[in-house]
């Protein structure tokens, strides 16, 4: 048995396979992968990685195990794919996903390279696991898979408490032992015991408010999307997208460092000279053609709204969020002896989903000086109702109160 | 200067008029009392008193003066107020307030007979602070008296936090800082800066998590019922509503304790050995002429469910609370430029409204081995709809599955 | 099994006897009396219970009894053991101990009337426990014993962390987990297992650093010196000494309060209004004879220096310490496979036990407007060295420089 | 003003000169240097950077001088170069740096770069402030420049309380709010005031704590070892040492993997495959010609091993610390009235100090299959007392009982 002192957790107990799957290269490359990718420009203690949070989903689906009194091989299953339910993850965890999946249809819970090949499967047979069943597993598929991944699992009560203790930002700071306590399987769902509509609400609250102040704050977002942009040109180089999905946080920065075409980029993400907003539009004002656009269609409107501000096409960049969904809305409780979806009992996850899309965000971001042009180019080539109540966002382009920081 | 050490924010500095009151007799009686009452009979580490409760309130209150840049004469008098805003609480806080208020005719923000009399009002003019402005500003009045008393007043900043801290639930863990950095004033308005409905929406959020699983847990509720009742029987004796209304918590326990018609109920207490719930009944099953009943109406049917369960009159209590409120539902933001009442904004306050209509709850409590009867006379005497979704509440008495500790 | 949710360690399963003892009156009586006694005159926030640190000695009990793979009957003895090893406590806890011992010939750790009667006996009986052995480990009998009393007890690792969090105080925040881990037997002896010199330097470093910070703050030897008096005053009243002693801490507050001839130093201590250091004597100017003086002698030296300095009796305090000693000095460490006392391994040591002759002091109190003429007095009566460093300390009686409050 | 979120600080302000810097690339640089380098290998949270401590450290001067009344053109001096006090650091901070610094000559406090060239010396400029005085304040020179780099200096402080919360490790937690508000100036010197001589020794147990808990533990040191062997060998091909210096953490680790001869080195360390201890001899067993040992003479003595153990070169580390040193014991604390160094004080300085010693270990290390090899190899070339205490550790390599991650 290997100890492990956590910052969060304090200390971690790994046995059995969760030991030898450690020190496969698969999850020692978690080290190398920041937990909250750019945010660590909006809060410069953000600097954890996917391989300290990983260890913490183990040691929460651990415990959550003995609470439920499952043990032997199945809880062996489910600790192995709780300990490497994000060893699939690329460089800058999810930020540039979208363009590593674009090019290998794969997402970092894409599991089969994670059976089939590596160090990870071999170790798992060596330890009597069945790759396949904890790939299963980490897809959420039957009742343990709940656990990893679903709407109560012990990824989100990890990832919560860790973003929030790293952070400094106190909201995600949930009962995650509470919660631990409560779960309980009712006809093969994982549900919440009786009383406990409020614990349910209490994790959904806590990603609520977590959500615009860490996860989509503005500056992340721009950072964010200004590495997606850059990613993208190196694959127009003779790196291809298998080669920058296996690349760790060091990889990709130092590539786009050393790559003539993103070397710019790497000097701004390296300096923090970020673009600024060039329009910053609500739901509302925004048509929906726009809203559920492909990526060809969105890198289209890019360089029409470049072409109509008459600046370089790298100096704009549009960043269009998926439409708000609320996984927790669906978790399940035990109200007065019967099974019910939160949403159900809650008035909350109503409220929280109108809250969302209030807060969603159309971005169009450009260097500081070109802000304006670009701006009033990306309101007309996208039809934005410049009318309405962003008017002023939309024309001045950065919001002049907002803090840069925070 | 005089420098105390805090359990929640580390160093306070008490100065001036603020360090001449903190010795007088009406400061130094807050030691012995105690901030949650019998909340501590359900988290056992609650045992803080508002005593520091009040410097941590008054180190607030420095900290968004020197925000705000209030100073001189204006800051000493609200941090004087700040400091005093409980001085004139009786024994087990709120409590038995509604008992002592009944028959004295005053609260403990009554600031009468902090001015009138004694040494905090000789100490105030001592140091140069005119008692009724002080007065006044813990009443929350003027632009200054916001700060105090009112919808984002630092009073409820620092119990948040600190009954958070002692009780170990963390849901009240608000980001104290940030709401005092981002307060300002518009119009003589108390508003948050631009940018914070979600700031706002956080506050409002802790304490309606903090409320059900803290300060109105039903064992909480019924010792404080159970503790009220024994009050009342305390002033059909040779005590009067104004003495025990200058009572400390260890006078009230022991008082309870050396009277012959309160032992019972001390002896109840002093041994966790509690009433139990007969009735349990959701704000749609009772009756409004229940719900708005006054005192004596109460009373009356405390001795009719007696009669007609056929107990002693001492084995049944009606616990009625009033209809829920929201305070900070008109806490006041900035958007973009315009003060706005949070409720406007933020589509949780509804959602939160609702949230604590179902979380409102009737009670009638018993010996244990009496609810069951006493359960039934009351759902008649009461005229509570017992075909409803409570039925079986109603009639089982203590829910099985709720866990009487936590 | 119960569930109790505690400010330091969380979430703390209570089940079996345990449970059953937990709501014995003598286990209940232990929320009415404070941890750190008057400590809370110098640290507010200090308010937290006997009670609370019994379920965390529980606690820890628990978990180190799992790490040790002990199980069954002597676990559960052990854990009661844990759980009612402060149920003799009187009222302030350690501070007026010496008082009721004096006349009753009882330490709060004599276990005797915790078997032979009350409600403890009988629940262990009820539950298949022998209250001749749970009285056996509280005092420390046996190889499993030293957990719960003897230098690498759970009740030292829980006061430690659980005075940090509640004064504020950092010097505690031990790793008790670690500490609970490395727990092992050898030979019947329990040690620390190989590689932890440091572990258990780290206990004693807390403690040395706790003791002058917290536990011997000159305010609370000063209080508690005030408490102590006034008791044996009430002792001199119809109250004898084994009443005393079952007393809780609003029990003896409101006795001194109603107690003519304690009333006042009932005023003086609700209100803050201390005696203040006469003298402040360092160990090699103090005679060997005062420092081993017994009570009827030291109750001598004060009517004479009352008498010297022609002041009221009631108004000097001598307060004489007893020698330093270190009990985790002899904690057991394994190095190189062989089981070392800890003073035997580490520097440190000895130079704590220097480090705390030096801060060891002889006082005298009085009320602040006798301390000079006290102070001369008592140099003179107790044959100080008032030519040695002391002498300014000795002769200007409070040293101004120090904080009162911390 | 711009406030930032620290997970250490909660909310750092940063004003005036201190912001401009901010921007600057040296000290943006500075957020991919983590502030522990390869202790990461040990405590998996530890990803915290030189930019969160410099940030740490500037808010702490901050605050210092508020206390201490200074302002203005003095105080802005001191900020900035608490700001740049790590400036110059190169990749693996401390890690790699006598390896840059025997080809550049410098240390990462020298700061003449810090001067003479670059955006930080312009940007002092622009902002009013004297480069020169700042890189003086930096090195600790005159009065002021104690707080920046001196033994009682804010950067020990944050560091100390960062890396606990960082790693876990509660030994760091000291009371730096405490320490912060007693310094004062006596005659030119930075001294605690009265009543302080356990403040200077909490801040020195800390550290005594955290050296061989944290930042002298054994994994972390063979994985410096590895670190520097292999930017030694960097240094062979056409990476000239000021390049070197120039890098981050990312900027080595890939130019690590990209060379080939260093490339096995970069794996073992990506993959957590770390040499392991062929020796790890205790001083007394050391003869003085080892431990005084220049670079050249060591490598040759690594030579020597490879050869007598008849294995590559690469094989053998020897790993020889200078001698245990502790800054802390010169700290000044005024005692009655006089100023005096800690080390007169207190007898816990000379303690530690023999437990520095105890605790100083020189290392071999090597391959795990070569380590019995090397080891003998090693006892043999470096004279090493293998009859002693040691000699079961020096044969048998690595000591079993010793937790590997922690």
């Amino acid at each position: 048995m290997t100890t492990i002192k956590d910052s969060v957790h304090d200390h971690i107990e790994v046995e059995g396979a969760a030991e030898a799957l450690l020190d496969t290269p698969e999850m020692q490359h978690l080290r190398h992968i920041k937990q909250l990718g750019t945010v660590q420009l909006v809060y410069p203690s953000a600097n954890h990685t996917r391989f300290e949070h990983s260890l913490g989903v183990y040691h929460l689906a651990s415990r959550a195990l003995s609470h439920l009194g499952i043990e032997g091989d199945a809880a062996a299953h489910v600790e192995a794919a709780a300990l490497l339910h994000d060893v699939g993850h690329g460089p800058y965890s999810h930020n540039i996903e979208d363009v590593t999946h674009r090019h290998t249809g794969k997402y970092h819970d894409d599991v089969e390279g994670l059976v089939a090949r590596g160090t990870v499967g071999e170790t798992l047979e060596d330890e009597g696991l069945d790759p396949e069943r904890v790939a299963a597993l980490v897809e959420g598929d039957g009742e343990f898979g709940q656990l990893v991944s679903g709407e109560l699992d012990v990824d989100r009560m990890d990832y919560l408490v860790r973003d929030a203790h790293h952070t400094g930002v106190p909201y995600g700071t949930i009962d995650h032992e509470r919660l631990i306590r409560e779960l309980t399987f009712v006809d093969g769902e994982l549900v919440l015991a009786e009383g406990n509509v409020q614990t349910a609400e209490s994790l959904l609250l806590a990603r609520a408010l977590m959500n615009p102040t860490v996860y989509q704050h503005h500056v992340a977002r721009i950072s964010k999307a200004m590495l997606r942009r850059a990613s993208e040109r190196l694959l127009d180089e003779d790196i291809d997208a298998e080669e920058l999905r296996r690349m760790d946080d060091p990889d990709l920065l130092v590539a786009l460092r050393l790559t003539d075409s993103t070397s710019a980029f790497a000097e701004r993400l390296a300096t923090r000279d970020l673009y600024k907003r060039a329009v910053w539009a609500e739901l509302p004002n925004v048509p929906d053609s726009i809203i559920d656009a492909e990526h060809d269609a969105l890198a289209a409107f890019e360089r029409d709204i470049a072409a109509a501000a008459d600046v370089s096409p790298e100096s704009v960049i549009l960043d269009v969020p998926s439409r708000p969904s609320m996984t927790e809305s669906s978790s399940r409780v035990m109200v007065n002896g019967e099974m019910r979806q939160l949403e159900r009992e809650s008035p909350l996850v109503q409220a929280l989903r109108t809250a969302q899309e209030q807060q969603w965000r159309l971005g169009v971001y450009a260097p500081r000086e070109e802000t304006e042009r670009v701006g009033r180019a990306a309101a007309d080539v996208l039809g934005l109702d410049v009318d309405g109540a962003l008017v002023a966002e939309v024309r001045s382009g950065l919001n002049a109160t907002l803090d840069e920081f925070e």
